[in-house]
């Protein structure tokens, strides 16, 4: 692997952070406070760092004003350090990993009828199906699956072995991990005399811009209308979004998620690992939902909602899930104690 | 996209409707009942939807007979109009995709001891390794891997990126999504005194007729015996069906769901979203399961069964789950209480 | 398929058992003890299957002491069944599918910079990128893809469609299976003002040696620091390990469970499936986790732990639910009951 050494200077103007102290000095790791030594950048965010900051050996530290005196490191001053430290990231993997490699490998499958911009880059044992648009710098990874009429919008990366289906758009500066799929087949399917009679889905999947897509997050495509995710959304790995369903601007949603057809979510919503949510229910905007909750019903209001049963020992849940499935019968005699 | 127009008389005749009306005339689009314009065709299956039917300016609708003198529309009327949407939405999809290539792409790997009928088509850095056996017409996608002596029946499609490892079998007219990983290895490890011996899984998978698979789905291969998908099943995305599962005809099953090792599902059991069933026991047939469910027992009886914490606002959640994990004591006190 | 013949004295000597019968007899089947029949070797591990060893016609049995006296079959005896099983499940296998072929495909891309020792083979549509090392007799699978300066150990299986992301690390022995994705980024972003910024994920993935990596199983990256696998450990489908998780020697974790970002899993664990442990907390060793189970806090004691609603009909789960929710209201009518 390469190594990295930026000047404090550079990464203060990467940032828009104001430097304090020697711009010149130079570091070699980005490091979190607790584990930073000399030649690392690191970053505090809060007050309960205060004291590892004071004892931190750190070159340099990315920090709001208000700490700016408990250091004697190089200070990189800005309201919110953790942006800092995230736009940090990204100079550090440019410095890191170089410039990608760009153009259409030997060993790709390009349509005739594909239309590829400049600064496109196509790897080993991609295929670009017929009909496609993949605007300037979009990557598509080795063994990636772009199917007909795909449109990828400008800077978009799609990483190995994704599959993306006909039809489907994607927007700008989005990026789509490995495994995931996009524009599989909602899952409808009508009752017939001898079983189930598929309902071929005729909707597509329209995908924002600044979109992430987690690995082997899957996304269906919708059946007469499309599937719907919106401009800045964030999805982890594992998630399913099933057909119809629409999520609005900016909502983030951890792994193992899964969401069935028609519903909407709304923008800004913050919902936690291996939450399930029913189909054809509306979330509305700002709902927070945390980790392994059961969303049975809508949401109208914003606040934070929650559902699920507290670890315990194995022994004591026996009981406890005894009484549970009691419970309707217990709280009818607690009614007549109390009359 | 190319675009489609059918006459209403095609239409009818396709789908096994009467017509009522101008059989001439064309439709080029299919909406639900509120998103119908003119130049539409719709279905209405209920009362619910009368009064929209009466609203709408679609040019066709599939309908009951009851409803048939609701409309100005032309009628297309037909018992079960759901069903007659759903082939409707067959003959769309034929009409705007066209007839599939055929043959084997100069960038697959076909190895020559496999067994390919008319019709087959191998896509771009597919692999059929040697026995394999494609019956007419399957198609296999981009980036598929079909391994060793797998068969796979006439009419079966393989999407892109989709890995179906050796010996397994897939039935006639099937689908198998883009992601989906049938016949890895079951998770099956014996405690040795150093860790883990794997035991190696020596059954397979039997997959049989109209069956779809969805993306990222895994079908784990048996132990001893074979893991056993039945004719007429449908499998959503993310569903976990692992070593020496039996699920029985025309069972549907949500997405995210997982299935143990070496349970058994009974015929036309529908099972929803995310629910988790745990190894070694039996669920009969006809059995309905609610999303989100935790089956942790056999299921001997059809009917409807549930399990799962409904949502609630966060602050009532940890008040009520703190109750929870008390609940034992709580009914002991009613108990006393009474006596 | 292949068909295979063994001596009980082989697989004796393999097995390390006892042979007390006929050493010259020959197996050409394994199967369970309910379902061996003449020309199979089978095994009993409890005395609940005495009466079934009493009535089997199997030709050998590989069993405990114990019971060596309650069958006429050939007897490989040892202390641990179960475990001879499983090794001879491995020289069945062996048997069955022979040697794998070595060597680097013509249809696979090697970067020339990579580094293949003796035995190692590379299937079609497989990438090596630049900087990659693989030991000896490594084997990647039709489709994969091993990133730039990714490193796996001898003996290591990558199966086809496998994903293993740039300066990630395998040991030796382990085996990794189809649709997994080693070394995605790990779900970080900081919030900015218009949205999501990413935060890039510097560390990498280092999984040890024995371990096994089930089917569209995600590993991601770690932000700054390594995700950790250690020796032994083994995941089975679908399972997501966010970043930055360390799991301990020989922990073994059932399909569809979550682990979040930061979290630690001790030694010897046994997590069931479908359980969602949230992020940033630990777990000790030689924890039992029941399948379905919230881990909404550390453990910091052995044992075993639960949660999770069980199975009801859902008349009468809907009567508990609804009680459940106002569980808080009930117990505090019981404390004033009993003042």
């Amino acid at each position: 692997m390469n190594t990295v050494s930026l000047k404090c200077s550079e990464i203060a103007t990467a940032i828009g952070a104001e430097l304090r102290g020697d711009g010149d000095a130079v570091v070699t790791s980005i490091a979190s406070i607790g584990t930073a030594t000399a030649g690392s950048i690191t970053f505090v965010t809060g007050k309960k760092f205060v004291a590892a900051l004071r004892a931190s050996a750190a070159t340099a530290v990315i920090l709001p004003d208000a700490f700016s005196n408990e250091t004697s490191a190089i200070r990189l001053v800005m309201e919110n350090p953790y942006l800092g430290y995230a736009k940090l990231t990204g100079l550090w993997s440019a410095e890191l990993y170089g410039t990608a490699v760009t153009g259409v490998h030997d060993l790709a499958s390009v349509a005739s009828s594909a239309a590829l911009s400049v600064g496109v880059s196509v790897a080993q044992h991609a295929v670009v199906a017929s009909g496609a648009r993949l605007a300037e710098n979009v990557s598509v990874g080795a063994g990636a699956y772009i199917g007909e009429g795909v449109s990828i919008g400008a800077g978009t990366l799609i990483h190995p072995n994704v599959t993306i289906l006909r039809d489907c758009s994607i927007g700008c500066d989005s990026e789509i991990h490995s495994g995931a799929v996009v524009g599989a087949d909602g899952f409808g399917f009508a009752p017939a005399p001898d079983g189930w009679e598929k309902i071929h889905q005729l909707g597509a999947v329209v995908i924002g811009d600044r979109v992430s897509i987690g690995a082997c997050t899957t996304v269906d495509r919708g059946a007469l209308e499309d599937t719907v995710i919106s401009d800045g959304v964030i999805l982890d790995n594992h998630i399913q979004v099933a057909h119809n369903v629409v999520i609005g601007r900016n909502t983030a949603i951890a792994g193992c998620t899964g969401i069935a057809g028609s519903t909407a979510i709304g923008a800004n919503c913050r919902i936690g690992g291996a939450v399930s949510i029913v189909g054809h229910i509306t979330i509305c905007d700002d709902v927070l939902i945390t980790a392994n909750s059961f969303v049975n019903r809508s949401v109208v209001q914003p606040g934070s909602y929650s559902s699920g049963f507290p670890l315990e020992t194995s022994a004591q849940w026996r009981k406890n899930a005894v009484r549970l499935q009691r419970l309707d019968e217990i709280s009818r005699q607690v009614g007549k104690l109390k009359s």
